[in-house]
């Protein structure tokens, strides 16, 4: 019997397509072309060495070879605590830190456990992926508000609210968002931790960039404000993405019911790779030299990248502020429709996301999403000179305004 | 606001407990009571310096520290396509090969992809318990078939569909059962496989266990006979838990629906413990002599457990063929009931699993689980004598006899 006379597939798989990111990360990792285009941290700024002397001294303890806990790893739950107390304010138990395989497998066990078939759940526009594709594969009916420079439309999401739709869940990407660059303000942080407590509904706080900060530290986090935001954060971005370390911030009655799920996703985590973790995070001095280092390193080459975009394109183009992060997002002004502008941009050697892959409710065709992690300044320059050869060659269509 | 005013969690929760073993291995890890009831390789065996090794190797490349791709790391699951052609008898291709966290997340990949609500998945009597917890996360339809000294009893299988039940999945432990102990035979195997075709369902046999025979290699893979077997295996027995390493052989069709799920689960494995098991996996003298080892010792283990048994109690209570993995099975014949039977054994310093945590259509209150693996043969010896000090302090119900 050949495969294809095998039995059939689950039917909900027809509603599912591969990332669009991944899928042009494939498409784009020709030798020749400067990828803008990517979302990873870079690697030749995580601690290799450190991280092997660490796996070295963890690998003198039988324990570490074994199956661990559900909810973690204990000594790296004591420290994630300890960090989290101090992140957000007030003492945080052990109990209401959960470890989990990045920050993208808390939003995916949070889904099954916060959402019934057909909730509500509000994101963000432009969207994370990561999450749109969670909470439409837990058969949510996911519904967007906009960005702004100061982060979510909150007052948006109360009109839905007073308009009579009940949200299950909010989320919200809070620091240098991805991938519309962008901060949420403190007095809108407190606006929707209010809403949360009034209406009864969740919030998720994605807050996997926050230590990127380039000037200044950011705001609070708005899981400070109430009980009813859980917060997501990992070392992914500040360590290494190979630990595959990620924890959420949650009330002790979420823990108990994502560590039933976790159970049955994965049994566990990795003791290796979480003791690991565990010796970095413990070692503050270390880690805030190390974190100081890629903070410098991101803010030049957002600089670059920005100050290259104004150079070549003025108005034209307009960057989100580049405080922190990974990302710049950036709208034409002039009708460039960047889907159509992205085989020629590949042509010219550079590549970068259409804002439509990010597109929930408004289309974002004159936007795009750039990555400046992981080239250089002259890199990320010559990038743009390739971008606006790109631009030249495109047909301008109707004027449009940004929208960020 | 408390934690508990907060807005509600799914409704599906409240049909979802936790793990019975799980539970039981907090109650038993009082440092007095000789444990059989956990089910963890022995970490004293696991290659800690050679893990060490590896790891310091892998970290000389960048690319180790980074995300890997959602199907696995590259070289891994090159070297798991050979070892699987190997096993099955023929050309394995890298994309019928799917590295997973463990290969409890295969299962839970596998129902998302395999189950539509309300589906009829068969599972065998007594179960491994976290197959029972996806597949009913899953919204699935659970059915048990006994198994005997053969395996699963694929005679009544086919009644059952003969009487009109149309299974989307069967699942099976074919080799060293958790945890009946029993190994399916080769007409079984071949009988499965036909029915699989015949009626077009998917079979997953589930084999973290096979390579650890004792006295002769096991069966030729149920997958051996049809494309409709989906074969999930591990290097948590061989080598150890904290690589968080395991796999499936799947039609192409079936990787590529995990693979998107995969995205939305976690994203990806680690390429560093990917790595790892890579370098292990691919010297094969050394890992044929430290399997070797692994096989040596379990194997006097459980001689002395069965040995002991059969000392103790005679006929009274029958053990499963201790030929392979890392668990006895075994019925009392007097009518002792194991769930009954449990507290006053811990109080005599010795824990088992009821045969009740396992049980789906048939009670097993006379039989339980003993794991073999952890303890030396002495004190096996001595936990066998505790438990008949704690069967002597029992009452004796009406005799029945084993069902295995």
């Amino acid at each position: 019997m050949p495969d294809e006379e095998t039995a059939p597939l689950a039917g909900k798989l027809a509603g599912l397509t591969s990332s669009a990111i991944r899928d042009l990360l494939k498409l784009t990792a020709a030798p020749d072309v400067i990828s803008l285009a990517g979302g990873l941290p870079d690697a030749a700024l995580m601690p290799g060495p450190r991280i092997a002397a660490a796996a070295e001294s963890a690998l003198h303890s039988p324990a570490v070879l074994q199956y661990t806990e559900s909810p973690g790893w204990g000594p790296l739950r004591d420290v994630l605590a300890g960090r989290e107390s101090a992140r957000l304010g007030r003492p945080v138990g052990v109990g209401e830190v959960f470890v989990t395989h990045g920050s993208q497998q808390a939003l995916s066990l949070l889904a099954e456990v916060l959402l019934d078939p057909g909730a509500l759940v509000v994101v963000e526009d432009p969207a994370y992926i990561g999450a749109l594709q969670v909470f439409r594969a837990a058969g949510a009916q996911v519904v967007a508000v906009p960005l702004d420079s100061e982060g979510m439309r909150v007052d948006l999401l109360e009109e839905l609210i007073a308009a009579g739709r009940r949200p299950a869940v909010v989320h919200t990407v809070s620091n240098f968002h991805n991938p519309g660059g962008v901060t949420m303000s403190p007095r809108r942080r407190r606006a929707l931790a209010a809403a949360a407590e009034k209406h009864r509904f969740w919030v998720i706080e994605d807050d996997p960039y926050g230590e990127l900060w380039f000037d200044r530290p950011t705001p609070e986090p708005v899981a400070t404000y109430s009980p009813a935001v859980i917060r997501l954060s990992s070392a992914s971005k500040i360590l290494a993405p190979t630990l595959r370390v990620g924890w959420m911030v949650a009330p002790k009655r979420v823990c108990r019911a994502v560590e039933l799920l976790k159970q049955g996703a994965d049994l566990c985590g990795s003791a290796l790779t979480q003791q690991i973790a565990t010796e970095l995070l413990a070692d503050t001095e270390w880690l805030g030299g190390h974190i100081d280092t890629v903070r410098r390193v991101y803010a030049a080459r957002a600089t670059a990248l920005v100050d290259a975009v104004t150079d070549e394109f003025g108005d034209r183009l307009r960057c989100s502020s580049a405080s922190g992060g990974m990302f710049v997002w950036a709208e034409f002004t002039d009708g460039t429709d960047t889907t159509e502008l992205l085989p020629r941009a590949l042509d010219t050697g550079v590549a970068f996301v259409p804002g439509q892959a990010f597109a929930v409710a408004t289309p974002y065709s004159h936007a795009m999403r750039m990555c400046f992690t992981t080239a250089a300044p002259e890199v990320l320059g010559e990038a743009v000179t390739r971008l606006a050869r790109a631009v030249a060659q495109a047909p301008v269509a109707a004027g449009q305004s940004a929208q960020l």
